[in-house]
């Protein structure tokens, strides 16, 4: 209740400040019977780790994890069990906030954290921090081996397509990028000449003490119609509240977007068409606007999105801020940051989009079965 | 857990179909001891209406609403118990909807729902439709009341920013805007010129048989820091939760939102100053590039967001489209239709704003008091 | 969160006062493409209704239901969505209140209900009312026919085993109670000379103005092992909140129960057994001092539980009690009331029972899918 | 969802197994600016740890807990983040399990677990073990801290009231029992010849491979009426569902419990009196067979509940079992158990009090507002 839990029958909470012992995450209803592949989470966590290229911040942290619950230890199966995954945070250097222990850093958290809690923890902005994320992006790599266990053609896949003024979106093509694109450049951008130019933007933004921010791309193909929950629980609902949750994240749009009103519904809507496939008739749609939502359910086209960062809060140059006294003050922040968070980003918007489908897949299965109607399985019965 | 209930200590649950017997809601944790003013709910209601003007739909319900649970009938006062507000559905034509009982309505959530469940609500949209929202406006109103008895300075005003690409968002000056000023024109744009023009292109698009979307903005001002939850919770996370539980809506941005990439950190930081007011310091930012909400939380400037909708999926010209039977069909629909849901949404956005914080102010109260730190409450104790 | 919703995936809220304008419950997850039996319904309704006999209030309500939404009104199916069951209250007879509006009657809710809330609805007892149990009998009579149609041996049924110093424990062979025997007889006791005793007994106590309690037994059998959940979840932890939750009841105890102790862990251990049926081999024990559940998660074996309901608290003699503004004052009661609320008590405790299991079976499907390996699901896999 | 969180505002998560890596908690909202008190959390794990005595399973644990997050380094205070709380376990012996880690244990959930998941942490029992209890312990120790900085006159006290046929019951004065006086024999009956009587029988059993199960009496004075929500989530109900989730407890009763029907509603019920205090008047009953809680409402009277703990199902003789494969076998246990659990389930029983009351208060004051009615707070609302 208190914001630190997500999901519904695949529920994830996060523990841990930045600067504290440790950060992880605890999962509660996790399938049992499934062959944890710890490998592959910790090659999630490699990708999100700081200190991997000159782009990010140098805080060096191994996040290596370790499971203390839930996995039977001789066969690596989960066991249905809570699953905590715990990281020790190892290269902490508190010593480097406390010249601003009481001031208020621009666009962070820690005015608002006081407001609410009467403290905060000040160095490096506790849970705030980005450094939260570890907790869902081994949660989200667990969630990702279930899912692709299910739906074997599934395939999750973010990347940087924009930053500061650097658009990549019209030299990219949506169906074409795999992670093995995303990753060949530490951008993530897998366009190799805009990669090249956002690799000069944020090396020149650090070289100033300045920051960047950008957009990153989702796309999940593979998935079958009737996932997501009508109202409140619309797939396109949660994986806003998912992703809106992220540090740093200032807006979201599905499918045509903020540019759909450009068209006129005549224009706009995606027409239906059944097509023939190996596996029997499939329902497409001939443009996917929609960005393979409708009605808040996912409609079996590839659930298309764009999430915008904000450029990042610490820059290393004079600010006016206040202190907790009262007093306007100018700061001056130092240490190491992120000059911009979009390379970092793209293994944790992935990690939010598996929670969140995880758990609409877990749903659909206990309030409909599975197969469900849009896998063929029962539909209306017939009545005397 | 399937969808229809919202809220954590303010958890409202809606039901009903659009051509059902009757659509509502159940508000359980309202709190006690208000004096419930039932016609702000109904003219809260009023505003959400069909066939309020030529420019929406013309369906006739007069959406009058019984409440038949929570209030002491002889004084209209909460008594903390569950509220269940009824509206009779009058004016269904489901007749309308017979011809294409079969036919997949493209953009809509007719297919979604039937690849989901088996089977499908087919006249009017069931629980997809629009007209779910009476629910939402019902318990909106009742919040916002509770807000304002809370938080005597609260404003929440949303208005009519952009339809199709007339756009009104440099005409409009966000602090001045009032509902007065909003209603005063059925488009909801409080710009006269623009909509005078939105106007004249709704009415264009209504006589083709097309639809046309756009952008609402909202407004939030008069609430103390420190509302919202960290990680999932946020305020804008959850906002944007509520938000794209919307029918047609696409997308959200908070503050800079999708331009912020256009700034360097630098430029984007909103510096913190501390003001003088009647009631003591204040923190305030000297921008609000933040929208409101830093870290998840309220920092006590105006929440500020943009939210797009796409045009109506309904439009009354030949479609391409595919049956139940699996059998690629044109689809030619008739009837009753908004040609531009934006003026209704207006009522619809500001309640589930009202609905997110009544929320987060309850769920603040019961972790750390009222008032909190935010409002002149406890700070950190002083330790021996 | 504010107490009046049950169950995750499926989730029943009631709403409505004693004696305001109607009583019911949403439905939220129930699952799709159920033919909806109403008249079974009404029929579980009609057992729970008041003036069904002379040993129960002469309150005169038809309690007929109205299915406002998730419902196909053509066909009578379950759309997936809210089922909302509405009941309006008839014979409201506020004015029987009137004379102690200001007093506390003695072991009933009104003095917590000021001291909670600051104001009650004190007609009735308004949420604390039996009458509140109307929604929970609907929900679970709908719940029951789900369970039927997956678990077509499933058998709930409660009786009246005990009132006031009148046991029918040792004359009653639960495995042969079925709910035609227990509704053979008014009191529901399906030991026929128990029975009477019991009737003699209410009716005595009915005319002294006095009241009488007693104990309902459950059993529960024809299902499958495997449903509940660990730790907090636990089946008989989840019957318990369920059925100390009715009005009156103020105890529960699962097979050995309070005698539990009286044997050693030898002697009280329940001895495994698989058994040869026409299905295959199953598991039984061949004893059941651990009521069907082991871990609290069901083992196949009934389910065998017992609740205790306290006498009634309204007695319509002179009582010693206090009034809202402080004065020590006597309270005469008087109109209508049931004597003994054991009757009544059965289909209510079968419908609890009914929504805990319909909840535990959807939840099983949704983390560990359906059929599960207690009902030769898949099994530990085997690795390489 | 999945059975392994308690709570809704102070919300409580365990994870770990009994022969794993570790167990523990994490708290989600837990209020911020306490200075926790980790001796005393520490001082609450020993009560309930192995071999603290010869009455208990000699297993080897320090049970030392490590504060992971959530905390203030350099103060102790609490954040409001999620706590989170580990314990290593050290004294695993697995091999103990090895032979018969293919067969059933009578009375155990092993068969349960196997049903439901299809796999077992088949080494002490996994989830289902009381040492799964640590992370409660270590949580409710918490909460009680919290509850006393609020109560200042609360007092949570459980003993030992029955084990086997010994009874304390009469012997005992519930009033004046205090926690040095349960503490002051190792089988925490309070009643010294009953204790020496206790401890002669367990010891017996012991020696004989056997085991004996009794009842825990649990009363919580000093705290005010209103505490606890209406319906499904009553005062008693949430505290049966609290209890019953502990191992091998079978049952609970409140107040008069199972012997109320003995009396008449005219005899049962308790009389009201006002009564002057220091603090001014405050409501009592003259009687307190209610236990504390009247329509699932806390009435300012100590509340007062008694639950029965079955014999250990782990007994050291021959039984009769089946095995994985479907075989009828004899299974002869050995290694390390409790011959009794009552004296280490006192803490634990105590540290679940502390944890439905605590969100009990939390909830109360997010709805409600603190001070609430019953303290003195706001009252109906004088109206025009």
């Amino acid at each position: 209740m208190s914001g630190n839990s997500f999901g519904r029958l695949f529920r994830v909470s996060t523990f841990g400040e930045s600067h504290g012992p440790a950060v992880g995450c605890v999962i509660d209803g996790c399938p049992p019977g499934h062959l944890l592949d710890l490998a592959a989470v910790q090659a999630h966590l490699a990708r999100r780790r700081p200190g991997q290229s000159k782009l990010v911040t140098p805080r060096d942290e191994a996040d290596q994890v370790e499971i203390l619950s839930g996995v039977e230890t001789e066969t690596g199966l989960t066991l249905g069990s809570p699953i905590c995954a715990l990281v020790r945070n190892q290269d902490q250097r508190s010593g480097s906030y406390a010249d601003w222990k009481h001031i208020y850093r621009p666009s962070h958290a820690d005015f608002a954290y006081d407001a609410k809690y009467g403290l905060r923890a000040w160095q490096g902005g506790g849970r705030a921090s980005a450094r939260e994320t570890v907790g869902r992006v081994a949660a989200g790599a667990i969630a990702e081996q279930l899912l692709r266990a299910r739906f074997s053609q599934i395939s999750i896949v973010a990347w940087v397509e924009q930053v500061h003024t650097i658009d990549a979106r019209a030299a990219i093509e949506p169906g074409a990028v795999t992670r093995e694109l995303v990753d060949a450049h530490p951008t993530r951008c897998p366009d190799p000449a805009t990669a090249a130019a956002i690799e000069t933007a944020i090396l020149a933004a650090k070289k100033r003490g300045d920051s960047l921010g950008g957009c990153v791309r989702l796309v999940v193909s593979g998935l079958p119609p009737g996932l997501g929950d009508p109202v409140f629980q619309k797939l396109d609902a949660v994986l806003a509240q998912a992703l809106l949750s992220l540090p740093a994240c200032k807006g979201i749009e599905f499918g045509s977007g903020f540019s759909g009103p450009a068209l006129t519904g005549l224009e706009h809507n995606d027409a239906f068409a059944w097509q023939q496939t190996a596996d029997g008739q499939r329902m497409t749609t001939t443009s996917n606007r929609s960005g393979g939502i409708q009605g808040g359910i996912s409609n079996g086209m590839p659930i298309d999105l764009r999430v915008v960062f904000k450029p990042t809060a610490t820059v290393l140059q004079p600010q006016a801020s206040g202190d907790e006294a009262g007093n306007n003050v100018e700061l001056q922040a130092k240490g190491r940051h992120d000059p911009c968070v979009l390379p970092r980003a793209v293994p944790i918007v992935e990690a939010m989009a598996a929670l969140v489908l995880i758990d609409a897949w877990l749903c659909q299965r206990g309030q409909v079965g599975d197969p469900w109607p849009g896998l063929g399985g029962p539909v209306r019965p017939d009545l005397p």
